[in-house]
């Protein structure tokens, strides 16, 4: 691969009245302060958070132990780098000085060296380093880089960057390839791509070189799994905390499957590919596209779901994908998103941005409720909750979102997502731009040093057409690139208001190479039709099922449409689909009205002789995935429906 | 109720060649020297028992420690006991002197105020009763007393009788409703209903009265599960280690629903049977309507398997029988037996025997191998070996029978199952015969004093016909029933080689009320056509599903003779059904080819646009259930497969 696009600066990408528009005003105006008193334990009815409190005792202004788990303080650095991106586009000098006064209290809670983490402030920082599996360090060191780059970007303001450049430093000082220097790396992968961002927003090439040592040295020196800390129960799943769930059992060229912890994975994977990037070792290409054939071939669910087992939040094996019991961790999905989009840098394919968008409008976005203050951690694709509640094997699974969890990486990381996403949109080359995502937005791009203005305006997803507009001083050749969505048969494309004929389709991107004029417009038209996908046959839970989708969006039944036992359902894939719109919580929503049955059978005991039974048929409802559990709590929900 | 069946005495009871009694003939010739070889730690490659060495010690003729589970002993005890019964029709001396040994040594290891426990002989018997919610010291001396009464019966012989009578006056002191006794029972029923058969054998009433005393105070007094103590990771199973685990969580006469870890229960129910017919009490007999309803309509597998859950090893809720993560033991369907023969000497209705039957042809009947020396703990009905092999909520699944178990309950208990087999075919009133199960046999059964010769001929389960002859000395009325099991829609009845049109069919049995002379032959035709069986659509899991029957046997589909991907499969209901005799490890079996198809589906990513996917016609072939993966191990197998 020898195509390397540039991100753009999220700073330049506004986001336009439209889906994602509104769902970065609800950030701006309910996440955010939502997920701030929350972390300041000011939310009723959910677990404490502690996780500002814990600062507050690091840096001496409070009495205490830090409370909640060993990576606590990551919440606080995800949520400053949600609010950051917020507040490239919605100033707000109240939420400024909240998090201000907070970079002011983690630059106190710094030792003198540079350290900084809550939780072994309190040990005793002598014992840093010193559980390098699950003490998560570098974990929340990285998710602090993050979101001091996210902030300096944002406000130009350099203090919570500077902190964590101190920070990088000592961490560079003692772990290293040098004899003198620890030869380890973190049991949660995240540091990585937290390097690379402080290498790319400072200049300063060490903390890459930093963040490829870790990566390299990764299966040479393996984490020991009998030392892991117990805290939460983990002892007794400590034999389920091997090699693979760190993702150390064998050196990253050599990998080929997506395996271990489905988050440490994607994080991992991410960092890969940004080593790609600098360096260009084609045996890290080979072990990426391995690993992502993987994924999208064997190990990923229609939603974007990965992780299909709660102990370990971790791969299986290939095809092994339980709608009922899969963990689909939030952040898992998140966690994919990450990765494609670095891939989608390297290649220019559109099998990357078609997982980004899988993720944001499905697998992802479920973690979210329409009004922002509820979550999910897990994600099924099924859910009975009598059975939920009561089966062990479904511990994991909740049947409503709640408000916050006592591990709850999942709420801030959203946010994150959801304040980034106009990164998502747009890359470029030298010569060309590239449109990933159809997202109501405006944006420059320069292309040899001149700006080119680029307006979209759409209602995807739920219309199919998408007005493009640019502006530019100066005529400019250069190639407009449009994903072609892998769920779109036929489109047409016109280029001020005449069809366009001269363009190449090349790995899933629709190629227009011209002369670009100030004005020109082009008008893509994407048919969304309503399509009933099918799984391959080695997906044992999917045979004889099928799932509706319209373009990106996954659909489900829920028992609050359709009533409960949707096991009795059955799609007519001859129906008829009607599209219904509708407006769930003040956001408007196309719903699919079909045709199907539902047969019930009783039996003179539980089991009997079988009969021709008597389907009765019924008009079905499906909503889009990602609102399921908004309208009522605790009820059915299923993605896979029986066709006849 | 007021019909009130007597049991037979097994000692009458004679199997015939057949499939009965060749399983008898491997039971005495393979089974019970290859469990006494492994109880003394002398078969190689499987968990070392320790339990006649545990003996050993605790009767002082060797050093050491008592190893194993805290109910090792009642390994030893099942094995007496499946031992005595094969005794009772194929003597061997040498059998017996390795009894009368370890009845020795048993004696030897009793104490002076009759307490016999190898583990709490070691910890001291002052630290008895310290743990009745797992200590299993009830549940140990429940079994030695049936064996001792098996044994009894079996030789004349009374010293194990005669060890357990002073064992069992020293629980009875111990325990009762007055203020200096303790007032409490064992957290894994089994006493009680062995309290019953001691009484039975020893005509002293004082033991019912004491199970009485046991069942009665359930549910008023309860287990505290806070105090258990943790021995095989009991401790991090705490939280479902409740009242309703043990039973206790109401008062036996107030359950509705059959729940908690599913041996404890089916021994309880049998239990409880026990007392109802001594009582007559209507509140129990409601309460055990109310929980056969419960199990036969809502909580049992096609199979017979019981448990849904592998934490707790227990029921769950209403229609929750996931095929692949049921648990499904094989001691639990082996209760179910006691329970439902119990309640059929109580309730002339064919529901019981045919649950009976169920349980001995499938789901008890899968935990032991053909060849009697490999069994299975777990009987799931689908098991796909890589995932189980993988996923950790499938970690109690095994995908091959093994030669014992580190807990070994089941192996011992299938075994005295067997060798009692004979009891389940036939009961008695005064004025009645009833014949539950179609087994090869022969019986004197007393009628008013007047001894009748009952001799059954039939190739059942895998041949319809059934011939019964009668031999008497004087002419006498009596009734005779015979179950017309519930899978059969078309039977014929002839008495002398002439159809009989004057009986009736009450309950589920057909009643032949008559003046019988000698020489009388009864000639029972029931037609067992394949058919295929459906569920319930409450029960989620089985929708579109069928299951292959003929007779009394569930019958499933094996990689072994269909391929891999066996989720592929549809069945065409309108096929014809052939039958094929085989012999599988020298037992003759009878398998079904039937058309079907397969449904091999590849979409360009693990997802695609459903297509009219092609069906290719195959021919799939059904085995009984009860024999699979006697061919081959960790290969695929399913019992509900898809139909067309």
């Amino acid at each position: 691969m020898n195509y390397h696009a540039k991100e753009m600066n999220p700073q330049k990408i506004g986001l336009l009245e439209g889906f994602w528009g509104n769902r970065n005003q609800l950030l701006s105006e309910v996440i955010i302060p939502y997920q701030w008193n929350t972390l300041n334990n000011r939310t009723e009815g959910v677990p404490l958070s502690h996780a500002v409190e814990n600062f507050q005792i690091a840096a001496k202004e409070m009495e205490g132990k830090p409370e909640g788990t060993i990576f606590q303080d990551s919440d606080v650095a995800k949520w400053i780098e949600a609010a950051a991106y917020s507040l490239m586009h919605h100033p707000n000098s109240d939420l400024e000085k909240n998090i201000d006064e907070l970079v002011r209290l983690i630059g106190k809670s710094q030792h003198s060296n540079g350290y900084v983490n809550t939780f072994f402030t309190a040990k005793g920082i002598e014992q840093r380093w010193s559980d390098l599996e699950m003490g998560h360090e570098m974990y929340c060191a990285g998710h602090l880089i993050e979101a001091s780059v996210a902030y300096y970007q944002a406000t130009g303001k350099r203090q919570l960057m500077d902190i964590m450049v101190l920070y990088a430093n000592l961490i560079a000082e003692e772990f290293g390839p040098e004899e003198q220097k620890l030869h380890s790396y973190d049991g949660h992968p995240e540091i990585e791509l937290a390097l690379y961002r402080l290498s790319e927003a400072t200049g300063n090439t060490r903390y890459m070189d930093l963040a490829d040592y870790f990566m390299n040295i990764r299966g040479s020196i393996k984490k020991d799994p009998t030392g892991v800390t117990d805290k939460e129960g983990m002892v007794q799943k400590s034999r389920w905390l091997k090699s693979d769930y760190f993702l150390d059992d064998k050196p990253i060229r050599e990998m080929t499957e997506v395996s271990g912890h489905a988050v440490r994975a994607m994080y991992l994977y991410a960092g890969v590919a940004d080593q790609y990037r600098r360096t260009g070792d084609q045996k890290l290409w080979k072990a990426l596209t391995n690993l992502w054939d993987n994924l999208e071939q064997k190990r990923i669910y229609i939603t974007g779901g990965i992780g299909s087992q709660s102990l370990g939040e971790r791969f299986t094996i290939d095809y092994d994908l339980p709608p009922d019991r899969g963990y689909t961790e939030t952040c898992a999905s998140i966690g994919v998103v990450f990765w494609a989009w670095r891939m989608s840098l390297i290649d220019p394919d559109s099998r990357y941005a078609d997982m980004v968008e899988k993720e944001i409008y499905n697998g992802a976005l479920s973690g979210i409720s329409l009004d922002g203050k509820a979550y999910f951690y897990v994600n099924p694709l099924e859910v009975n909750p009598r059975v939920a509640a009561f089966r062990q094997d479904m511990e994991h699974v909740l049947t409503h979102r709640v408000g916050w969890y006592d591990c709850a990486c999942c709420p801030t990381n959203i946010a994150r997502l959801m304040g980034s996403i106009g990164k998502y949109i747009y890359s470029s080359t030298d010569t060309s731009v590239c449109i990933h995502q159809y997202i109501s937005s405006e944006t420059e791009i320069y292309l040899e040093g001149e700006p080119i203005s680029l307006h979209q305006e759409t209602k995807y997803p739920w219309n199919e057409e998408i007005q493009i507009s640019l502006k530019m001083e100066h005529q400019k050749r250069f190639g407009l690139m449009l994903r072609k969505p892998v769920w779109c048969d036929e489109w047409t494309l016109e280029i001020n208001g005449i069809a366009c004929n001269s363009y190449r389709l090349e790995k899933g991107f629709i190629h227009v190479d011209r002369i670009w004029t100030d004005g020109d417009t082009v008008q893509l038209k994407l048919e969304m039709a309503v399509k009933l996908f099918q799984a391959d046959s080695r997906a044992q839970d999917y045979c004889g099922k099928a799932v509706l989708m319209r373009g990106p969006l996954v659909y489900c039944m829920e028992e609050f449409d359709n009533g409960p036992q949707l096991q009795e359902l059955l799609i007519d894939p001859e129906s008829n689909f009607e599209l219904e719109e509708e407006i769930v919580q003040s956001i408007p929503s196309v719903h699919i009205l079909l045709d199907g049955y539902r047969q019930t059978i009783r039996t003179n005991s539980l089991y009997g002789p079988m009969k021709k039974t008597e389907r009765t048929k019924v008009r079905l409802k499906a909503i889009p995935y990602f609102q399921w559990g908004n309208r009522a709590k605790d009820q059915e929900m299923r993605v896979w429906i029986r066709t006849i």
